[in-house]
């Protein structure tokens, strides 16, 4: 199916939510410009408590940058092999850790429908890092996602949601839920 | 299409991104078990910092739980109209706000993949919910989602994700991102 010109995977939202892994090792492959901007769109358009988007997002690209932000996370080889590099900030009131995850998810899951795998890194120096892409005492880090064709090649379509969603890495439902 | 039993509704992952709207107003229908079921499993089946996993999903159900609950929500009527209503606790160390707020938006995306509205609701009073269903002083909540089918009839596929990305209602992409 082709939209506005995009060819459109159709990929079930379920499917994407339950086959969903994280990816850290990246393919040698660019990562088009209309994928990379449905990813900051995906972002852009996340809910957020009183509709406050309190979310930023730097595309890190120059190799000095990327550098730089390798070194200021704790995994700085998923940076450096990764096609597209996003540093997710957040400022102000609220719940803007929550308003940050919330965007992010829909950042993977968008990234994942178009064959794209990625992982949220977390940082180990946060002054490097703000030295690296230039921010302020306010601004606060959420998280830097790495972007890149899988490494290896992944097939969301091979099983049904069902069968995605029997992970011996997660903690059974009966664990997890409670009625009241 | 059918998938082990459950009618499948492929609704593109992008799609489901960019249409979806919170929704606070609620048809008097139930949610099936296995579309309830199929929430639970997005949220738990999610990614976190370390696979900590740090959530646990309360389904507030009774109605003396129900009232307690609406009562301490900023929005009571949300919960007082929703036809499936989960509190999101966290506890723990590490970016869990982030962590609850990424399987919040998997369980937000599964729901509407299958027709149903949903809103996080902000907590006015984090004692009042505690004693209502249950939870001791280390439990963090995340917030109170509360579910249903929209009142008004919701037609994502009536347009494209390009479509639905033009809203009024949020920042421009120019003014969120940054190239370094």
């Amino acid at each position: 199916m082709v939209a506005h010109g995009i060819r459109w995977r159709a990929m079930d939202a379920f499917l994407a939510v339950a086959s969903r892994r994280e990816v850290r090792r990246y393919a040698d492959r660019p990562i088009p410009p209309e994928v990379e901007q449905r990813i900051l769109e995906a972002g852009r358009v996340s809910g957020s408590s009183q509709n406050r988007q309190p979310w930023r997002f730097v595309v890190v690209a120059s190799p000095e940058a990327r550098e730089r932000t390798a070194a200021a996370v704790w995994a700085g080889d998923n940076v450096r092999g990764a096609a597209l590099v996003i540093a997710v900030i957040v400022a102000g009131k609220g719940p803007v850790s929550f308003d940050a995850g919330r965007a992010t998810q829909n950042m993977l899951l968008t990234a994942w429908n178009e064959g794209v795998g990625a992982c949220p890194n977390g940082i180990a120096d946060r002054d490097k890092l703000a030295a690296a892409i230039g921010l302020t005492e306010d601004d606060h880090f959420a998280t830097v996602l790495t972007f890149g064709y899988p490494a290896r090649d992944v097939h969301p379509d091979a099983r049904t949601p069902e069968e995605w969603l029997e992970r011996a890495d997660r903690r059974p439902l009966e664990e997890l839920v409670e009625r009241r």
